[in-house]
């Protein structure tokens, strides 16, 4: 059912890393090509490649190139791993592509490059697994007929191939059982929207848009069951780095009695952190909010969408209402 | 401070009604002319005239003109009053104008159209003192230093005058007292970027814009010491109808603590509606998630904004981890 669909890999030369341009979804399927350290951190810091685990994955193949291509180790690796603060993978992977580098100069009987281009792919491969794993556990607490809500996107654009989050989801759905995935547009840039709905309707999964501010009124409606998403880094105690509105999320779930899984491979996890407060939390430019960069239409044809105006706040929530004759508390 | 800006008035011949088109704010502030009851409902169910209480304002003022240009009485009424569904003031204030209508008739001593015109401006003029009298006692609850959370617009664009939910902050602005307002944006139409964040800097009070997926982050920063919102419609056991994503709102404010209050006129109260299960709620289309109606800009220039991309799920939030290892349960 998960169909092949690479969106992370060398150009025959090695001279270049062809990569899936993400911020040009769901309108335009284009690769871009990079060719130095800069293109790669340019790459990863405006978006054109996400999440997590691909995050990993892309800067140690841009390591690659920028090496081949006549690049100084440790500046290349300097540029990429600053693209984006909060994702532990990017520095998790270009660390081991350092170990790995100090390894091959030791030993004079390979030629470095093929050699590091080995542990790249490697890190991909290793991803592939681990998420395909993910998907064998998680798939077990998918029953027929369950809303499952997610948010962002942690499925195959953000990894090797199943991805995180949606790997339960794709591996139920391979296993033959039938359930609804609501999908968070997640503002400000919509990766739930323009990511997670298009990949999973392209995979012919039953996928139902919303609003990131609606999944409250579903789960009230008792259409949610269950909650899957990824996670950007894990600290010691187990707080959860995880895209904007995750907190949310998870907020909710826990007044509706939902469960609320994370789901990530364990180079997210980072012992260095002991809490949620040691986690450095990127912030970006306004413009994200203030303006659109993605024009209509925001989401692929045939996803559905579920579109109240208004939902109900029950009294127990409600400390009080002003009106002409005064505060009444509740 | 509150500048005097009328947004709901009759042309001088009485034979329309100007209004603000609010659904091309922020980029332009353009007045269309209503001229019988279907222009009037249109208006309405497309939110070119939005918020409880100026749906109702609109609907009366609206009838007058349509009575003026020929319009038959019972006709004019049942078609604006099927313009929305949930908001409960657009009925309360067309049974008013009926109400009115019949005592008008049994008396012969005056022009019917003229003394429904002057019942349609005591409604107007009835909601600007409500709004006054709830800034009052709401603004009390505001302390210097505050930063106070609102959803959608409840506010003058919305209102007779003052707003309800923006209410005690235009009033608590007037005595001189400084705080912050965070609005929502309030997808998918939204309000609170283009109208709520409008109004506030046109006021000159100091807003900063989030997503709605950002408040949860903003509170758990200790950033919100205080809700308001508006209502469309209160049920009897209090029971709020308001804008999707005021449910979530309420939810997050008692996981951190916070209060949260509900603003509106006694006319938003509906004592027929038992419980928030008797209120109708009305579902919009689709493509008002999948395409923005609205292009860039979506917000007015000058406003803050907040745009954090990650937020902290603290480890109690979490049910379990799924890894290559399997799950783990917190």
């Amino acid at each position: 059912m998960m169909n092949d669909w690479d969106i992370c890999f060398f150009t025959d030369d090695g001279r270049a890393l062809r990569v899936l341009d993400q911020t040009l979804l769901p309108e335009q399927e284009r690769f871009i090509e990079l060719r130095s350290s800069e293109a790669v951190a340019e790459a990863i810091s405006r978006l054109r490649v996400r999440g997590a685990p691909l995050i990993g994955i892309a800067a140690a193949m841009g390591l690659c190139v920028a090496l081949t291509n006549g690049e100084d180790f440790d500046e290349a690796k300097r540029r990429i791993v600053s693209a984006r603060p909060t994702a532990v993978n990017l520095s998790w992977a270009l660390n081991r592509m350092e170990a790995a580098y100090s390894e091959i100069k030791k030993s004079s009987s390979h030629t470095p490059i093929e050699k590091l281009r080995e542990e790249a792919l490697l890190i991909k491969q290793e991803d592939a697994k681990t998420c395909y794993r993910i998907g064998q556990f998680g798939s077990q607490l998918i029953k027929d007929g369950m809303g499952i809500l997610t948010h962002c996107n942690a499925g195959h654009l953000a990894t090797g191939h199943y991805g995180t989050a949606l790997a339960p989801i794709y591996a139920a759905a391979e296993a033959g059982r039938r359930f609804r995935v609501y999908a968070d547009e997640t503002r400000p840039l919509l990766q739930g929207a323009r990511l997670t709905a298009y990949e999973l309707t392209r995979n012919n999964i039953d996928t139902t848009l919303i609003c990131d501010n609606m999944a409250a009124s579903l789960m009230a409606q008792h259409k949610i069951d269950m909650v899957f998403v990824g996670c950007d880094r894990v600290a010691a105690n187990g707080d959860t780095a995880n895209k904007i509105g995750t907190l949310a999320v998870a907020v909710l779930a826990k007044h509706f009695g939902i469960p609320f899984y994370v789901c990530g491979p364990l180079s997210s996890f980072d012992n260095q952190c002991k809490t949620g407060a040691d986690i450095v939390i990127e912030e970006r430019g306004g413009e994200e909010i203030t303006s659109l960069h993605y024009l209509k239409p925001m989401a692929p044809s045939g996803v559905h969408t579920f579109n109240p105006s208004f939902d109900v706040t029950p009294h127990e929530l409600i400390t009080g209402y002003i009106t002409e004759q005064g505060i009444n508390k509740n």
